[in-house]
């Protein structure tokens, strides 16, 4: 029988996946299970987008310019200058979700063997995409204590070798909910011009920043022109994560002439949800300003109440929708697969992301979940009662 | 300035991107330019699948099974079972084209250098999907006096090496329109049982079959279970190019998990797109039927007025809509350009693809062209028109 790949068999599977058997058991016995494992938000999609896919009368659904529409790249220059980034339609190229976009930014830019340095924890799908395009990802272990901030510049430059393209950053932070600051932002750009890397920062939950904080592109740092990627979605942004839209953006001409051909080689992002990212542009403030409101007061109870609990550390994400949460436990494999199969508190047992799965460095997140607040604040503070009453009792309990 | 990756540097551009800028110079100079090119089918897409989508109502438009639905799945295999294909929904990940599905079978079974045997001409992205997996293609010439026959398996066992992965088809094939008759097919599956090979077979032009001959996919041959892995898509099909929705169906368990895994690290396929896919699977079959005498028409008459050209010789294609010419030229690259450069007939020049792209060895292809028959009869005389003018005064005709 004619084997696999190499690559294939290392493909790294999704950290929770392994659990979702056990969270269809514990249904099965009538158990209410609680997703706080998921990225997938409740909010609902802005009906403009939703009404433009309706209204739009299609005789042959055609295959769109290899870039995305004109229309759309050219409104998404307007929904950028919003955020004082001045890019032009040339400097877009729109994907099928950011996931695309991380693959056409990889393989413009590294060689299989090749090293791009992530602070750790980072979104675990970042491992298969570089299982995927034969590249290693070389992890810096950003820490708790400092809510995980930007490591040292100097963990960085220990790690550059000849193999480094590029750094990495998710901003806000999925899994960590972090939010770089300006002078994080300069430190990366100072050591990305002095040892001629990319910098690619995944910038997919611009929109989800708390507390007055504002997020700063990397597009919008001086001098970076050259040397900034940035992977984007609408998933998040519009609660539109079936579209499969995102883009790849850059100033860097031939960067994004490369990735151009990438892009042609799969023909063209899917046309009905162009057609809804296009009318999304459309979507009004007040939307997000309520999605903010709304997460705001998730983020506040659920953070809140995990905290008040008996060795548990959560610090206060700024952005996205999850945030890290330090337990006293042995194993958050373990304590995922136990509090879905062995436990439930009036009925009732959660499913969270053990962290091991998004940290590349063997061993490390063994002793934290991640926890997406995407359900209604009643369901998260349900949450945190079973996972206070589990804790009481999980056997492994340090 | 850092630099992009040798693997972008090389990535192949379509063969007819570079003739783009001169088309669009031909219609500023006011000159009619008939699109021979594309493989964009001006047919309607079928309103059960446009309306489907219109009628859908959705609330928050979220990722779907990493697989597609569920449901759709279960349709496909509905589909397949009228092509007596008998498989379960779990030989079945629904992708985002078939440049997906393609992009998931080399990763899964082929690793960096390893190579697969095609032979040529074959589709020219297969080029850029091989490129992008860092994988190398070794192609076997079948000649157009054999109207592309399948080259005898004499010439693939000399090219199979320690190396070689699988043998990839197009069948029917796109750009010759050839359709490997069962005998052809069962000439593959000894040599690739006997050398434990995969055999991928690029199925998407099954519906367009002529002449009564029907099309014979490698999941109906008995024996290749555990070698065939069948690339589809709805593209063609259903004339929705834009929808980007496509399948890779193996039998092949651990091929269908290790595919799996590159379908969870990017989520789904789109939402909207599998709507319309799965709403279409209720296309009349009277849909085809139309569909096929449209395609005879148009092949027959395209075909016979070229044949008549002098110095011009077509293999009548027996599947897809597609036909490689050979044209009494000294290169289709520089001929391509000139006729939208500096010919028109009555106001009109047509666009056609180079055959050079769709060969992998260098200097083949330079006496033919790849004509597709996507546009109305009375255009497709034009163009024959035009080139048989074209043919008459062309500076590098031999």
């Amino acid at each position: 029988m004619p084997k696999i790949s190499i690559k294939g068999a290392s493909m790294p599977q999704s950290p929770v996946r392994k659990l979702v058997p056990f969270a269809e058991e514990a249904k099965k016995r009538g158990t209410k299970v609680l997703h706080l494992n998921i990225g997938q938000p409740d909010i609902k999609t802005p009906e403009v987008a939703v009404n433009a896919v309706k209204n739009f009368d299609i005789k042959v659904l055609e295959y769109t310019h290899s870039a995305g529409f004109e229309s759309y790249r050219e409104g998404l220059c307007g929904y950028y200058k919003e955020f004082d980034i001045d890019i032009s339609k040339d400097d877009i190229i729109v994907t099928t979700g950011g996931s695309e976009a991380i693959t056409f930014a990889l393989g413009s830019i590294m060689d299989e063997t090749d090293e791009v340095i992530i602070p750790e924890p980072f979104y675990a799908n970042y491992n298969g995409f570089a299982t995927a395009n034969g590249v290693n990802i070389v992890p810096i272990e950003s820490s708790i204590d400092t809510g995980f901030a930007l490591p040292p510049i100097a963990e960085f430059e220990k790690k550059i070798s000849e193999k480094t393209k590029a750094i990495m950053i998710c901003n806000p932070g999925n899994p960590t909910g972090y939010l770089y600051s300006e002078e994080e932002l300069n430190q990366l750009k100072e050591m990305v011009i002095k040892h001629d890397l990319f910098l690619i920062a995944d910038e997919v939950y611009r929109e989800f920043t708390y507390d007055g904080e504002e997020p700063i592109s990397i597009l919008n740092i001086k001098d970076l022109e050259e040397h900034a990627i940035v992977i984007d979605s609408v998933s998040k942004r519009y609660s539109m994560c079936g579209a499969r839209i995102g883009a790849i953006v850059s100033k860097n001409k031939e960067v994004m002439s490369t990735a151009m051909k990438f892009a042609q080689a799969r023909l063209s992002p899917p046309t009905y949800a162009q057609i809804a990212s296009e009318a999304a542009l459309k979507t009004p403030k007040s939307y997000f300003d309520e999605v903010k409101v709304e997460y705001v007061q998730r983020r506040n109870t659920l953070v809140n109440k995990l905290n008040s609990i008996d060795g548990v550390k959560v610090p206060m994400p700024k952005g996205a929708f999850y945030c890290v949460a330090e337990l006293p436990i042995d194993d958050s494999d373990i304590f995922a697969q136990w509090i879905l199969e062995e436990f439930e508190f009036n009925g009732t047992t959660v499913m969270v992301s053990p962290a091991t799965g998004f940290y590349s460095t063997p061993g490390l997140g063994k002793n934290q979940v991640r926890i997406a607040y995407v359900l209604k604040e009643e369901d998260l503070i349900e949450a945190a009662v079973v996972i206070e009453a589990a804790l009481k009792v999980y056997p492994g309990r340090v």
